[in-house]
C-alpha cells in the first residue's frame, strides 16, 4: 500500500462525463489498496470564462480579487469530483487550497508555496477517504486566497506529494508520456520509459508543453518521482526521476525544437568590454527575452555578435539593435526571421565526447548549414534555416538511435507498468 | 457617518453591467460619508447552473460537497464587485463566508449562523475600505464550507448588520418596497413607508416573496432596522422596525392572498377527543402541510371539521381523508379546490375590536360568502370562492383606507427618504 498523488488537468475534467471517468480511475487505484490524494484543475474553458468576466468589469482587475475569482474554477471541480467518488461508494472529501492549507506568499497571480499543512489530509487518509484538493491555489498568511499562476496545478500536485512523502506524483494528461521528439514531425518518435529531471527541464523549456517547468524543478528539488501518463489510456507513461545507476542510459533522450525563433547579427563591432551590454541592454529594457547568444572574434580584430529572440519580437529588436549598432560603429546589422532551433538533450552526453561532432556530421550529410551553436552540459542546440527543421530533426532522431522499431515489431513490453 | 449593510440579490448582480450599477450605488453611499458592508448573492442563473452540474454527477449529491460547489456562486460575485469598486477608485475587499468568518453549525445546505467575527471587517472599515461579503455561506467549526439554504443571503446581511451594529440593513430588490397588497390585483396599492417585523412576518409567510422570513425573524430578534428598496430606482423603500409610538399606526398594513389553496370538509364526525388527530394524522404522515383548521360543533352533537392544504396536495389529501372518514363513520367528506385565502394584517388590529366585523361586512356588501375564518392577534384570514379574489381584495383595500390617492394628487412626499 502506497500513497499516490494524482493530478488531472482541465481537459481531463472538462465535462461531467469526464469527471466521472476520472472518478473511475481514482477509485481503481483506491481499490488496488493505495491511498490517493487527487489534485484537479478548473474544467477546461472555465478559467477563460472567468478572466473574460473580470476584464469586462475592469481592464486591469485588482490582483487580489482576480485570485478570489479564479479560485472558484478549481473549487467547482473538487466538489463535483468528490460527489462523483461518493456516488461510486468511494469515500472522499474536497479541500480548497485555503482549507488544506496550502500556505503561499502574497504575490497574487503568481504566488509561491511556502508550506503545506498535512494534518487534515492525514486524518482523512487514515479514515480511508480519498482527498481531493484544488490545484493552482493557496492562502497567504492573512487568509487571502492566492493563485500560483497558470498551469500551477502541476506545482500543487508536486508540492503535496513532497509534503506527504508520496510514492509517486502522477500527472495525467492528453498524451501518454514524454516522447523522444514531436511525433507530428517524426512519426517514429518513441515514448520514453524514463527521463531525468535535468533532461525534462531542458526539454520543457524548449517547448515540449506537457509539464510545467516549475513543477519539474520542484519535483527535482524535493526528489518526488513524477510520472506523466494518459487520462484515457492504460500505458505506464514516462517516469521522471534522478539518474540512477541501473537505468540503461541512452546517449540522447530527446530532440526538442522551436519554430518561433529569429536571429540578429551585429557584424564588425569593436572587441572590447561593454559591447554586449550596449547591444543587449536596450533589448532587455524593452522586456524582450534573448535566448541564444554567440560572439566570435573576426580576423581583423572586430567582433561579430549574434543572438536569437522570439519571432514576434523580431522587428522591434532589429530597430533597437540598429540604433545601438550605429552608436557602436558596427559594420552592419542584419537579421533573419526564418530560422529555427533544434536541441538534443541527454545526460548521456556528459560522458561521451563525440556527440557534438556526430550531430554536426549528420546535419552536414543532409546538406544542412548550421548558423549558430550553443552547448550546455546535457544539451546541444543549433540554429538552422526554417526549411530544414523536419529534415534535421528526423536525421538526428535516426542518427542517435531514437526511432521506434518498425510497426508490429517488439515494443509491446513498453505497455507494462514500469 | 453611519454604517450600512447593503444586500443585492441575484437579479441585481445578474450580469457585468448590473454589477457596475451596484458598484455605482455602493460608491454613492460611501461618497456620502458612510461606511458600507455589501452582501451579494450569486449572479442569477448561476445557482441553477451549479445544481444542474451536481445532479448530472449524482442524483443525490453529497451535501458537504454540494455546499462547496454552491459557495462558488457568491465567490464569483464578490470578486467582480470588489474589482468594479476598485476600478471606480473606491477601495474594497471581498471576503467569502469562511474568510469573514461567518461561523455556522454543520447542517450542510441549511446551516444556521452561530457567530460572526467582526475583526477583519472592522480593520477594513477603519482603513476606509468597502467590505464585500459573500451571502448565503459560512464555515463550520471544522473549516468546512456551509450554505444557509436558498435565499440565505438576506439572513447573511441581517446577521452581519447585527454583528456590526449597523445603522440599517438595506435589502435591494426588484421592487421599490412593501406594498399594501399586490399591485397587479389592486392598481391603487400603495408602498408602505413603515411596517413592523410582526406584520412583515405575517405578510411574508402569506406569499409576499420580497424578503426571506428567516431574515425578518433574525432582524426582529436582534432589532436590526431592515429597509427594502429598489436596486434600480431612487425611492426610500419600506422600513421594517419595531412598532414605535411616533409611527402613525394604520389599522391595517396590508392584505395578502393565496391562490393555491384547497379546502376539505369532514361532516358529521363524533365530537370527541382524538378525532382531529385521526383525520390529520395520515395527512401529516404523508408530508402534506395543513394551513387553516376549523372545527364546528353541529346542532345534532356531531362535528364538522374543515381544513386547507396546498392545491397540489388536494387529490392525495382527499383520498387519505376519505379513508379516515369511513373509519370514523363520518356523514360525508367533500372538498373544493377552487377557493382562495385572503388575509388582512396589521398591528393596529390589537387595539381595535371591530376590524373583523367591518371586514365581514365589506365582503358581504359585495355578495361574497365567507367559507372559513381564522384569526390571530394581528391577522384575520378568510377563505372565499376563487372567483371573488380580486373583488374581495379590492373591497377590503378600499374599506380600510389603503388606496393610494388618485393619480397626480399628493404622495410626492413619499419619494423623500424616511
Amino acid at each position: 500500500m502506497s500513497l499516490y498523488v494524482q493530478k488531472f488537468g482541465g481537459t481531463s475534467v472538462g465535462d461531467v462525463e469526464r469527471i466521472g471517468h476520472v472518478a473511475d480511475r481514482v477509485k481503481a487505484t483506491r481499490d488496488a489498496g493505495h491511498d490517493v490524494v487527487v489534485v484537479v484543475s478548473a474544467m477546461s474553458g472555465e478559467t477563460n470564462r472567468l478572466i473574460d468576466l473580470a476584464h469586462q468589469v475592469s481592464p486591469r482587475p485588482n490582483t487580489r480579487e482576480l485570485d478570489t475569482l479564479m479560485a472558484t474554477g478549481e473549487q467547482v471541480t473538487i466538489a463535483l469530483l468528490a460527489m462523483a467518488l461518493e456516488q461510486r461508494g468511494c469515500a472522499a472529501r474536497s479541500y480548497t487550497g485555503g482549507q488544506v492549507a496550502v500556505r503561499t506568499d502574497s504575490a497574487f497571480g503568481k504566488a509561491r508555496i511556502e508550506d503545506i499543512d498535512r494534518h487534515r489530509m492525514d486524518s482523512d487518509l487514515q479514515a480511508g477517504r480519498v482527498v481531493v484538493v484544488a490545484g493552482f491555489q493557496g492562502v497567504d498568511g492573512d487568509g487571502n486566497i492566492t493563485t500560483l499562476g497558470r498551469g500551477g496545478s502541476d506545482t500543487s500536485a508536486v508540492a503535496l506529494a513532497a509534503a506527504l512523502k508520496a510514492h509517486e506524483c502522477q500527472i495525467y494528461t492528453d498524451v501518454d508520456g514524454i516522447y523522444t521528439t514531436d511525433p507530428r514531425v517524426v512519426p517514429r518518435a518513441r515514448r520514453l520509459d524514463c527521463i531525468t529531471f535535468e533532461e525534462m527541464l531542458e526539454l520543457s523549456s524548449l517547448g515540449a508543453k506537457v509539464l510545467q517547468i516549475r513543477a519539474v524543478e520542484f519535483a527535482g528539488k524535493y526528489n518526488v518521482p513524477l510520472r506523466v501518463l494518459s487520462t484515457w489510456g492504460e500505458g505506464p507513461g514516462t517516469l521522471i526521476t534522478y539518474e540512477e545507476s541501473e537505468m540503461e542510459q541512452a546517449l540522447i533522450s530527446g530532440i526538442a525544437f522551436n519554430r518561433d525563433e529569429a536571429q540578429i547579427t551585429v557584424a564588425g563591432v569593436p572587441d572590447q568590454p561593454g559591447v554586449a551590454y550596449r547591444i543587449l541592454g536596450p533589448v532587455s529594457d524593452a522586456n524582450i527575452n534573448v535566448d541564444m547568444i554567440v560572439q566570435n572574434v573576426a580576423e581583423d580584430g572586430g567582433a561579430d555578435f549574434t543572438f536569437t529572440v522570439h519571432r514576434s519580437d523580431y522587428e522591434r529588436t532589429l530597430e533597437l539593435v540598429r540604433e545601438a549598432g550605429t552608436e557602436l560603429g558596427a559594420e552592419k546589422v542584419e537579421g533573419d526571421d526564418t530560422i529555427v532551433k533544434i536541441s538534443m538533450v541527454g545526460v548521456g552526453m556528459r560522458s561521451h565526447a563525440r556527440i557534438a561532432s556526430r550531430m554536426f556530421n549528420a546535419l552536414a550529410a543532409e546538406g544542412i548549414n548550421i548558423e549558430m551553436i550553443s552547448t550546455s552540459e546535457i544539451k546541444i542546440s543549433v540554429v538552422v534555416a526554417e526549411k530544414y527543421l523536419e529534415l534535421g530533426v528526423r536525421a538526428l532522431h535516426t542518427e542517435f538511435g531514437l526511432d521506434a522499431p518498425a510497426e508490429g515489431m517488439g515494443e509491446s513490453e513498453s505497455l507494462e507498468p514500469v
